[in-house]
């Protein structure tokens, strides 16, 4: 089985923190082929950054079923252009927010996504609802930009703690998820610190992707995933016309 | 006042109707200024055509602001790419979705919004949700090509008349709502046909703008609308790097 | 076109207050008529209140109807009256919390309405609540009296931005409702100090009449707003028998 | 213990239907008094109705508290007034759609309200989804005028008999709710003809209000349903100015 | 009339307390029979205790159905083992949570649960939120053990005081509801100390059933409700096979 | 890793289609210790046999433990004794209603649950409703007793077809859930018949069990599921006190 995950922003070193956590719970037979998005923002931070993400992602999509990926785990925490992605693909794509909400809510009644910056937390809020969980998980951001989780020399880590400690005291959060991929190095470290359950959503996406593939379930193409109408596209983007982008 | 309306495919006899639309209801100091998106799908249907529509809805609003357009109307009935454009813009952007559903509750209890393709429903469905309306408003789809309301040949027109007869049998609704930008020119008819208010997207938002303009309201940027950081786009998306769009 | 705007208590000095703010945003053809209640209390402040204000209320929209104006704004932030005075009407009739709250939903996603009394909040919130925004707006009370708002010597005003400064530290409000008709000429100068969109309803219903007249909507009468039935009313309210009271 | 029972319309032949429904469930040492109201509508059906048949309702209230009595209830579904007169009075109030819905879910997870008039159903969608029962109970309108339940020579008991049976079937209900304070006579034949339980809200009602004045439970006045103010109304409505309707 | 209270945990000590608020308020013509389980744990805290609970009270229940009872209330305040339960009963089953919120619900609009321990807590939001109740009612835990309730060297009671000033404070709490059985005999010195209306379940189930009895209802059998089917049970709880336990 | 499935019911043949299914889809390192509760109902269909479930249930669990499992499938699709079983369970505990759901949102956005008989529905739509998925996902019942299933002489499995058709039909189900562990076997053949991902819940559940395990995730110990309390059971129930049932 191989999956693809792909990093939708296009800092390759993010890329590196991604396959460490993937490739730690992979299974034996799982061969996980991470990418780096080749067009758009170097982090995503709000909704405009999310829509330059997206048709880089999508080219690496169509590439890698060319190449018989049997799933696709998008690797950003606001699950940037899942809706796009599941329409493209004929195997089943996983957003790592998603996934983690998914998986937490087997192990915890409450929860709390600690994320970055305060200008995706309302975003990550209506994920949160869309995924039926708003009444059982809380978001909060460390006000941190993303890439300050790479530097050594910034104080980005110990916010994420402090914002840790008060969903625990003052969410009464039983689990705590990380809000973005580039924490997914963080997990085993923080779970001993708070002891309690920390969930990173790049490890939970990966392991919900073997079980898809594993189950022979993708996406359903009878509603609003249904394979994209060929039609003329204009302009710079055209290389991504339905049909073009796949056999390009 | 000047008001711009994109429209965010690139079917330019598309925007003639819109533009038509939006001047009917217009108030006399205000100028329409109506563009045609020039990159992406000639229509927008489903999730993966959206995607690419975004990018030229974007250019023309930095182009607008830089011309002192005073507000924006997005004239596809998806809302297309809202929440980036609302994080860009400095003036206050209006999807006609929103506007739609919003003039609608002033009038009507229950009411349904009539669109075009099956795909598109749900999506639609999600909007109203967001919009609070999800306990009064319901959607249907005719099942028609966005493209085949121009097609005097296609029987497009007679679906979409069959669709809303159900609407008023079997939802009770008391409003209609066109659920396409390309359905704007036959509100008047399908009013008299119908004898109950049909709304059109195009000229609610229009209205909506002029109202926002003079109430001197525009989008708050203390939440998740705060403008786009600035920050190294990759690949063909460069131009479109938060600062270089509006400059360029 | 003639707006009929309706202070639905009977202190004329509020009247003129609403007028003052109604006639600042109103289109260079729009007549703004502003009318005091001739019956009921002098200010509204909770469910009984309401109850008493709403007879008055009538009697101007049917007086008002056979002059001829063309849209209704009920100018008391309870929204009092609303459905029985679409029900009665045949023009479009506009409550200012309903027009602060959907105007308000276009610029921000997470607001707050600040209103005077704490026997007033609950009642606010229901209302927020029906206009589908609960999850996007919360409700604070100042704990002033209405009629504070008039009196110089009060402080009044003083206690009202402790509460909006509250609103946005703990609300992370990014936008302000003022939730009291009294409030209209505070408008300008709490934008200025607070840097952040402050809505007052009045303006907004304004607009919004203006909005539905010029695109030929008004109330839907397949509904529960279908005009009320002919029948014999007893008592000191016999004037209000459907039928009489348009025609006295 | 004395029990006011109000028919809030002004058809004193419903209000021995009521009456009689009352005494059939009274305690022994429950004293019930059942008025007409002297002022308002023959029959509310609908927004405009409700609001006259309000000022005469709160006068027996008045009236009532004066007199000694120990619960107040409001005998017409829709709850007239129910709010202003749970402010008005130190006795608990009582709707009898509140009654009866509520009483309902202790017996069944799913049921229905058949209803007269489909003007009405909307208002009482509304009561259901405030009393927390949207997700559990459907309304339904037999279509037919509140004063045919009285006339011998009309169909609308077998309209409602049609309604109900839609009702067992379409809607699953495990139990019927009658949605009229004119329906209470018909309980018993009903219960007998459908096998299902049948709720009439009259009796439900006064089983709440002895229930309540047992436990020593009235109205909390912390909240919105705080006394009413003292201040002047003005017009034919003076003498319902707070204070001054009890002591006249 | 007869009505079965059973105390769900094997603590005697507490069914005297239960017996004596529910006999407090019972009306001359009925007689309380107040019986403790005599299987499963003393003191009901959490789900794993709730399940070893319900045997022994559908043991009890089948044999008062044998000896004629009326109506059963299930006097612990997780409302354990309630659709068990109404399916087994032919007789009316009332829970205590649900008779508390219900009636609290007819006296304010917003109010605050105090229960025993914090992990009782999320099991009783569930139930509040079951019974519609979750936008107007809170749940609190004073982290008190069950019977320390019972003890007078605790300082079980204090602490309980101390959250009931916390909810008035911070839920704006118009009422406060007892959440736990055990706290009977509280009520009244309660309501004295703080000025506000407080809620005994076990006493607002006995005033339920009295008068549903009254009403005629009992629970609807076309749905979940539905009798048991006849079956083998096998090992040490064959006595509980549906049909054996009412004849045993 | 070694997961522990339990049918809750005590009939052997049914366990035996489960462990198929969950060994069809389980890792290659995976052992499935299938068993089969020795004691309550022969199929759970409804309250009451749930009840009678969980105890053998609970027994089986602590066995495992003892013997070193690392997570625990409940094999009914009520997910009978869920909270319970958490609380009991150092390893994670996965209902199969619960994986069934959480894994078809990942590729469908309305689906359907197909159950076996009436009285089972709306407990599942009690499930449904707490993971989230209310708005997403319908279910039906196809009226078919569980032991059904395995009769080759009856028409289970033809009722079961047509109640698909009609989900795909009328609710424009995307997809299937199979709403009976029993229903394991039908699947494959479901699937190609329909042409639409029609879903195991047992498979779903061995799989998010390999999950949960392989990500080091097991249910927080800081809410509800806080480990059961020590203290005395009586009477027959008493080898379940808590400590005691791990160590018999």
């Amino acid at each position: 089985m191989r999956i693809l995950i792909i990093n939708p922003n296009t800092t390759a070193s993010m890329t590196a923190t991604i396959a460490d956590s993937a490739r730690r719970v992979a299974g034996r037979e799982t061969e996980i082929v991470a990418v780096t998005s080749s067009m758009g923002p170097v982090s995503i931070e709000g909704y405009y950054d999310e829509v330059f993400a997206i048709p880089g992602l999508l080219k690496e999509i169509a590439a890698g079923e060319k190449e018989g990926i049997d799933a696709v785990v998008i690797a950003c925490f606001d699950d940037t252009g899942l809706d796009a992605a599941r329409a493209l693909a004929d195997v089943p794509v996983i957003g790592i927010c998603e996934a983690a909400v998914s998986a937490t809510a087997f192990i915890a009644q409450k929860f709390t996504v600690v994320t970055t910056m305060e200008r995706s937390r309302l975003p990550l809020e209506h994920l949160v609802h869309r995924y039926g969980m708003s009444s059982r998980c809380k978001v909060r951001a460390a006000d941190i930009p993303v890439l300050s989780l790479e530097d050594p020399n910034s104080n980005a880590r110990d916010r994420l703690r402090s914002e840790i400690a008060l969903a625990l005291k003052e969410d009464r959060a039983e689990a705590i998820v990380l809000g973005c991929a580039g924490m997914a190095d963080l997990t085993a470290e923080l779970r001993l610190e708070f002891g309690v359950p920390v969930v990173d959503g790049v490890a939970a996406a990966v392991k919900q992707a073997e079980s898809l593939v594993t189950l022979g379930l993708s996406t359903a193409k009878r509603g609003a995933y249904a394979t994209p109408i060929l039609k003329p596209y204009r302009g710079m983007l055209e290389v991504f016309e339905p049909g073009r982008l796949s056999s390009s």
